[in-house]
């Protein structure tokens, strides 16, 4: 099968450039001689799980119940849940940590935290830190840390951060001060627990920009990173990969062409590619997301998707769009410009390594 | 089983909210005597649509060939897929009318027109109109209008017409002109093929604003509307309905309480709400959704998201949040921009009828 034989709209994920990605970010967390916890919140793939902890520790890293769920039962075995837990959340929890698998969890509420600590599973968890975001997390030194790891006891893991504010960033500068900031505060709220002779085996950060730009990483204990694995236009635009390193496009066809208007419709459009707009705050607008040809090379310039109604996306063009080649049918690759909420509506990668030719398809695990 | 047993974040559809309107649309329709094509872009599922043509003629649109697959699988006989088609999907869709389903097809390109037209299998196809959206469609009146007519031929249904474009419309007298446009862009089509001794049977319009708005829709033939069935909080800014008439919400857990900052995060963020931010452009922007109690009652003030991480919410209000009520763990109800691309994240409904008790559960047939 090749890709002119699939149906559209569709993900493709060039193999080749994944496994450049996931080799070059092991490969500088051994430089930092730092264990990588690979996020798989973007991926949710167990194919891809298994290339990213692939000469790793093996521990992984999922957002929502239903990933951790998914990672276990294709036998993951060290699974960090990096989004708050609430009480309710604790029984499935339970249930995974009952059959076998190492969950750590993450709070930073007191209720939630003596909750874990009274459950009869023996679940452990980690205190969330804010290290800029302003997101969740308590902070690094102060009184509400120390009441989370008295209520958490034996429970206690250690500390986690996510710097999601180097989204903020746009000079690889601002992103080395940023990586830093995550890492002091994660490395600070550590020895605040340890001066309360509390325990703290886990100091965890990280956020794909950080993680590509940190100089240090004195005292970290893992380091977590998602979108790295297929990266996308925002990446690009914020120093984290270039153009050149993004693994996951959306195969489309045309089904629409107004050559009055240089517009060509796909259909790839809301739903396909997602609504968001993250490069609209960077220096090159990708609209929702910019049109290559079938083997993803710019060939038709700067064509972006300029309007993204619920199945149709509008493409133009700085320069006269070829429409003598752009006929009805036509395949094309969008490149996105967020892959974790535009692979978000798909339940399969279809895989190819440079060429036409689908090599592999794997499974994606959806919801929660 | 009630909503305080479902886990989080999960679509929770008011059974009772549904039928009314989906009865009062079609009263609006009886009214003016002209047949209802419920759109099911929107619900995805059996059940509902199985609802929404209850006393209606009996066929419905969709807008992906999966869409039409489930639909045809489900028992519906009459589907019009209103969506341009490709000349490579024609295998699919060829597949269903030699099983027996009346699938109507839509196309504006010779191409296609004439892939269609030499088709083995009895395709049928109407030709698209652009009715003044500027994205598909042929003008009403023009050369384009009867090549397409005459390369189609027998395969011929009619003219469809969306004015996607009522939705830059803000007032119910722009709705009201748009609406008229809509109805004679698609009857000036209807007609210049008749002119040219083509069959023109099917005329078809619609959008839900415009099918809610219209005066008079003579010369029409059918209406299509889809988000009326589930509205949202961008469909109450433009007059479609009030926001009592919201049948569809997202069930949401607190995960995060930062009262300093006056501010709650939720387990719902781009992945549970969509990053539609629709009424940033109205008088009412209501960042990424509104944030209900559990009876879906506004008693937090214009509480709404106002950033959407992957799994995170934040949400603040105008006035200080009551925070002894609103605990991790707490379960509150959150009012989408726009329910098609909110609801394209999940796999079903859980359905109530005005209270908390799960009394149905409905599934959703996402894909392409």
């Amino acid at each position: 099968m090749r890709l002119q034989d699939l149906a559209t709209p569709c993900l493709v994920l060039d193999r080749g450039i994944l496994d450049r990605n996931l080799s070059s970010m092991s490969a500088r967390m051994r430089r930092h001689g730092v264990a990588f916890r690979p996020h798989l919140k973007t991926a949710k793939s167990a194919e891809i799980a298994r290339r990213a902890i692939s000469g790793e520790a093996g521990g992984i890293t999922v957002s929502t119940l239903a990933e951790a769920e998914y990672f276990a039962a294709c036998g993951f075995r060290d699974i960090t849940l990096a989004v708050g837990i609430t009480p309710a959340k604790l029984e499935r929890a339970a249930a995974m940590v009952t059959s076998g698998t190492r969950l750590t969890l993450l709070t930073d509420d007191p209720d939630t935290a003596a909750a874990i600590a009274a459950h009869p599973a023996p679940l452990r968890a980690l205190i969330e830190i804010d290290s800029g975001e302003c997101r969740g997390g308590v902070a690094p030194d102060g009184g509400a840390l120390r009441v989370l790891g008295r209520a958490l006891g034996s429970r206690l893991a250690g500390v986690l951060t996510h710097a999601g504010h180097s989204y903020a960033g746009r000079t690889p500068e601002d992103m080395v001060r940023i990586a830093e900031h995550e890492r002091s505060a994660a490395v600070r709220a550590a020895w605040a627990l340890r001066a309360a002779w509390l325990p703290c085996e886990v100091v965890s950060v990280g956020s794909t920009p950080t993680a590509c730009h940190a100089r240090k990483l004195d005292g970290v204990t893992e380091v977590r990173a998602g979108v790295y694995m297929f990266n996308d236009l925002f990446q690009a635009e914020i120093h984290s990969c270039t153009r050149s390193d993004l693994a996951l496009t959306v195969l489309a066809s045309v089904i629409g062409r107004r050559p009055g208007t240089n517009r060509i419709i796909l259909d790839a459009g809301a739903l396909a590619l997602s609504r968001d707009r993250s490069t609209a705050a960077t220096s090159h607008d990708a609209g929702f997301g910019l049109v290559w040809d079938l083997a993803a090379e710019p060939r038709y310039g700067n064509c972006r998707i300029e309007a993204a109604y619920q199945e149709h996306g509008v493409a133009t063009g700085d320069a006269p769009l070829p429409f003598d080649e752009l006929r009805v049918g036509t395949r094309v690759r969008v490149a996105p410009n967020h892959a974790c909420t535009t692979a978000a509506a798909y339940d399969r990668y279809f895989v190819v390594d440079g060429g036409d030719e689908i090599v592999e398809e794997w499974e994606r695990k959806n919801g929660w």
